[in-house]
């Protein structure tokens, strides 16, 4: 991409999007991306706002009409570089993130996303699509938020990856923190709950398809293509009733001839083993290097907005 | 660089010269290297060899007056753009790898080095030089051989590190693990000699100066600038007779302020605990992620190579 001006529209302000404006906006100058500008924002309570001030998230009102306001419209019409997919995580139909990226797509826009939904469901499809139309997608907070995970591979040129496996949900991965310390599945779950970890309805965590996608995301990228639907899931429901329930990681795993997510008993010398809390883990067995492990967090305002910003520097850079 | 033929010498055809040469033929394919070939090779031993074939290494033999061979007077005639430092570490003085590195930069070449002696004791100064001559100069393999350590960062672009701490010798790693086993100090050492872990003068390893010079790598490179003499080193000879000597790992550590290498008894809640035998680990504590953890080996043939082959493609790819 040239150095002319550039253009960032913003799609879905909750969480990550706020983060992401404010990690921009406190990063530019440092990045040097004065050439570089948030030009509009859409969400469905705050509505459409076209060059934002730097003090917006202070200012920020919901609209009245969210609900009438036509996203692809604004995508279509949109003179933006870059479109951000922020918007709400759906592993049914990826919706309304897959229209989101196909319309941004095709309509010259390069993508950035940390949305699972849509690059679970239809990453290779995604791809294809920014190829014919010479765009980038670019989803490197679709796992472990800005904790580097595959684009590790990216330090390794030449490197084979024969398998992968990691902890990939970091509130199953605190909810098994409680059980090994004594405390039961439904307490352990609540302060899940109350510590904002899980959410009102906890399934896409406990029922293990956050991780889920996040192995049916990483066997695309490893090319052992394969979609959600592809991966063996099993969450962590069946150990709250179980005597044997300490030492369990949600482990999720894929090499060319397999991928799952389900509740392991690890042993002690697996550095793995003692990963705990909301922390992630992804661990590569490569052919030049044996095993390698990176851990950080895999959620969080910050934490997944610097995803965002990776992708957008790894654009711009180009 | 561009796509023209790129050439390459290579100092000193060791271990990780050797690995080098081989990992570099078997990747070259897969990397679309073809432009790019390994134009001779220089060793006191071997001799200097000009348009090595494939099958060198089972046909290597050494030369007889290998000792009189003037490898300055080879770099600087030399028409390879980029050359490889690969020759043996030295942390008096840095030589001879340092006058070859200032050969190389001021005689029109890139510079890749996994030699730590130079780097530790120079970097500074080599940098400058580098800069001033249009050059690069890399030196992945000089921390944790190929695992991604420092420039994990380059996929945390705006993120700041705030700290960096470590276990950055593979072989006191391997004695310690030995005894928290109950082994004793002696025993521990010569099994990690007799395994190759560590060379018949242990020094190096045992009373940190490799641990040492990662710290005066990572100070310079974070901007904390730094240079060998200046990290406080403590190796592990005082837990020798020590009853206290179980837990233990030997620390670097890095921020603005201090620099130091010494054995620090960790707590069971520390992931750093749980790194045992031979491998590395590396934690950043940055901005904008909290705590990132990147743990695999830090030595080795194949491990090094691919630093060396690492830096090979991102000097290409520029």
């Amino acid at each position: 991409m040239s150095s002319d001006n550039v253009k960032v529209a913003i799609l879905g302000f909750g969480t990550v999007g706020q983060g992401f404006f404010e990690l921009f906006n406190s990063k530019k100058k440092s990045l040097a991306l004065d050439n570089v500008s948030i030009s509009e924002i859409v969400d469905l309570k705050y509505g459409h706002i076209v060059n934002p001030q730097d003090d917006l998230i202070s200012n920020l009102k919901p609209v009245e009409d969210g609900s009438k306001i036509d996203v692809l419209d604004i995508i279509q019409k949109s003179d933006a570089d870059i479109v951000c997919e922020f918007t709400w995580v759906n592993f049914k139909d990826g919706e309304p993130g897959v229209s989101h990226i196909r319309k941004a797509l095709t309509t010259g826009k390069d993508v950035i996303t940390t949305n699972k939904g849509p690059i679970a469901l239809f990453y290779n499809e995604l791809k294809e699509l920014a190829d014919k139309n010479g765009r980038n997608l670019r989803i490197k907070g679709t796992v472990m938020a800005g904790t580097p995970s595959f684009n590790v591979m990216d330090l390794l040129p030449g490197s084979e990856v024969k398998s992968v496996r990691g902890i990939f949900n970091g509130t199953t991965n605190f909810i098994l923190s409680r059980l090994d310390a004594g405390e039961n599945f439904d307490k352990a779950l609540q302060e899940a709950q109350s510590k904002g970890y899980a959410e009102a309805d906890p399934t896409n965590d406990v029922d293990g398809y956050d991780a889920g996608a996040k192995v049916a995301i990483l066997s695309s990228l490893f090319g052992w293509k394969r979609t959600f639907s592809d991966v063996r899931i099993e969450g962590i429901r069946s150990l709250k009733d179980s005597r044997d329930r300490k030492g369990y990681k949600l482990i999720g795993y894929a090499d060319k001839n397999d991928a799952y997510v389900r509740p392991v008993k690890l042993d002690e010398t697996d550095l793995l083993y003692h990963v705990t809390g909301v922390t992630n883990a992804i661990q590569f067995d490569t052919d030049t290097l044996g095993e390698v492990t990176v851990a950080g967090p895999g959620a969080g305002r910050v934490e997944t907005a610097q995803a965002a910003l990776t992708d957008l520097v790894d654009i711009i850079g180009k």
